[in-house]
């Protein structure tokens, strides 16, 4: 029987922007492994087929006069890649997804990487494709501004023809290592890659062996033309920014039919939105909880959370209407999805940051561990998710409260596993192994 | 009093070329992190300061007919990183050092992950900055051929500006984490990078908090006179590829000379020839252990590892004179040096490749745990070394004679530590903190 696939985010302190000030929250969480290795272990327990490291390449500039310093993301934390080295060893069966961009790395160095992470977690690694969006990056990174959207995409798809026929120059079989001939690897078990195009120059082999899994698994997180149509060409999974059912449909029919417009199985992609639960032990709880994350936040946060789609708004009636999207830079997909959110539920910017700043656009769901499966599991059968990225709150106490409340509803309704079926993500994702 | 600095060599299975075919190797070490994890501790326990992963980007190409394949070295590896990541956390007290090249890289993206290692470890990590020397490494980078020398350099040398000014792009108290005033970093302590070179422009701040060590320990090995001045400029450890203790004090004198010259106190960078001890219960049977591993040699790769300084000799009189140095590629310092050795000691072309695959250029010491001794101390107090980095030449079992043997009888003669002095690899060495 179909079950369902959960991972989670795991960056930093909670989606909630001000979490980390909350008592029971460890503060220096991002730059402290226990904390991690803890949350990872947590979530083993619950059988999470993987976790998620988001990443962008600089501090966010301070588009809100004061409010620099004020929130804990993307400052003061471990770089994903070596993090992840350190983390391999640490856990034994979740998957690892890090977040790294294609802008501005050279994909030898990239699939090197990540080969290497494979190797050390045993076939657990996947990679979030991305592509950079902020100027602030292109800063630390040579140029004024990020390229555009198009040129970014060629970029990443270049980028990913070329990891895959890295990670595919050398057989599983390639290593006999026989100390009787003499032959540690077999020449003739070797493919060397002569890659020629618009970026890139590429011809020789990896310096690491085939993994366990094949090769890391693909994740994509872009909705945009540019990225479902990326994501349909090659990713194992998609990650999703989804408001409510219909509209995860919607999408959820649209990348499939890309999938399968690719020549793939449209089972071979899973498609997994961000999903925030909010649990108590009755809805009142829970919706108390939810309302007292709301008052928790800081303004300054809010209105900078929410800078990126509409610019500075502290000018503004923080109590009245909702502007148009800024026009000073190329709409995103993430914006545009904002902005239907405020007027669908009419809110006001204050509402608008104040929601935004839970779930950042995803799903929000207050409840019982009962309610929530009942959405996940709506979701799940009516075609909208083949699983779910669970997004914490508050980290690690959310984490936790799911995995012990919601993940045994979801086992006594047959929907999710009872042990880990395989020893790579691949396996458990249902994966078939490349060829 | 002052004491002996220990180093040693940790990438692969031993400096011998044919080491992965002795029964008692494992031969998938490279790619099997319990076999490094061992070998790491085996290192704490005898003390170590540091252990050293060398690095190419690149298989190396077949230069001789039939060679590939037969050398463990540079193949079916995982990249330093990353794999420095996950011995982050299965180490306690020992530094780390991992290659990586500044001819391919950009330094805010190299920065950053040896901030990440820095924090991982808490304060024990070390760059050994090197320039990519192989036109194997090009062709995975995009172009056919190295670069000059002089362009490596140059670019060297400004990743590492950029790259120390990274490193205190925050003060070390700028993440207060005040959940009363909602204060996670102040801005104040904060000091963007505004760098605009020849080779990168970088304007921004690290995504990683200052390390316990202030920044990660620089190593650096080149011998030419480029890497002489940069090393003394920035390095805070030098390693050398010494043959004889004469030849070692006259670069002892010329590189702590050069430190003086650049301003800098010459007792705060520490000189580490590398040193190959082949340990014996006697004398003798060192000596019989030493000519048994020459004849272990595979012929094949004698030949291969002399070629970049000779070319092909494979249709030479293996037992005729050692040619002249190849013309048709520039002079590397290490062919010199090999060609010096051969001339020095009247060897024919086996000799010289049954000598180099052992030591590789490097001063080989075979004889009883006080023999060893006896020469380390010659070079330590005869003003050659400040200390050493020994070349196991089979993992790990080298190591394991080194630690439970030549180590005891350093510490009798009070030449080296009983204990760790410090948490840090900096503060292990001796050196100040940066400012």
């Amino acid at each position: 029987m179909k079950q369902i696939r959960l991972g989670f985010s795991m960056r930093g302190l909670g989606y909630h922007n001000s979490a980390w000030r909350d008592p029971a929250v460890p503060a220096d969480g991002p730059i402290n492994m226990n904390y991690y290795a803890d949350m990872a272990r947590t979530a083993e327990r619950g059988l999470f087929d993987m976790l998620f490291i988001a990443d962008h390449s600089a501090l966010p500039s301070a588009t809100i006069p004061g409010v620099l310093g004020r929130t804990s993301h993307d400052a003061g934390e471990f770089e994903p890649l070596t993090f992840l080295g350190a983390l391999s060893v640490l856990t034994t069966h979740i998957g690892m997804v890090a977040t790294a961009s294609t802008t501005f790395h050279h994909p030898f160095q990239l699939a090197r990487q990540f080969a290497s992470l494979d190797q050390l977690s045993q076939g657990r690694i996947g990679w979030n494709v991305v592509t950079s969006s902020r100027d602030e990056e292109a800063r630390n990174f040579g140029s004024d501004r990020i390229i555009p959207r198009a040129q970014r995409y060629a970029r990443a798809r270049e980028s990913l023809e070329v990891a895959f026929a890295l990670w595919n120059s050398w057989d599983e079989d390639a290593f006999p290592r026989d100390k009787q001939t003499g032959v540690y690897f077999d020449p003739a078990k070797m493919h060397p890659v002569d890659h020629s195009g618009e970026c890139f120059r590429v011809r020789g082999v990896l310096t690491v062996p085939r993994s366990k899994q094949g090769r890391p698994v693909i994740v994509q997180a872009g909705a945009s033309d540019d990225g479902i149509d990326f994501a349909a060409s090659v990713a194992d999974v998609v990650y999703s920014v989804q408001t409510n059912v219909t509209d995860a449909k919607s999408f959820y029919q649209r990348v499939k039919s890309a999938v399968a417009s690719h020549g793939r199985d449209p089972d071979h992609l899973k498609i997994m939105p961000g999903l925030l639960p909010i649990i108590g032990s009755s809805r009142a709880e829970a919706e108390d909880r939810l309302a007292r994350m709301r008052e928790e936040l800081d303004p300054l946060i809010g209105l900078y959370n929410i800078a990126p789609y509409f610019g500075d708004l502290s000018s503004h009636d923080l109590d009245g209407p909702v502007p148009e999207l800024r026009t000073d830079r190329p709409v995103i997909s993430r914006g545009q999805l904002t902005l239907k959110l405020a007027r669908d539920n009419g809110w006001s910017i204050r509402q608008l940051f104040q929601s935004t700043a839970i779930g950042n656009g995803h799903h929000v769901v207050a409840g019982t561990p009962s309610d929530i499966v009942d959405v996940m599991t709506a979701w799940f059968e009516g075609g909208a998710a083949d699983g779910f990225n669970i997004l914490p709150a508050k980290s690690p106490q959310s984490l936790r409260m799911f995995v012990d409340q919601v993940v045994p509803e979801l086992q006594r309704r047959a929907l999710y596993r009872t042990a880990y079926e395989a020893s790579t993500l691949r396996g458990n994702l249902g994966l078939p192994l490349p060829a």
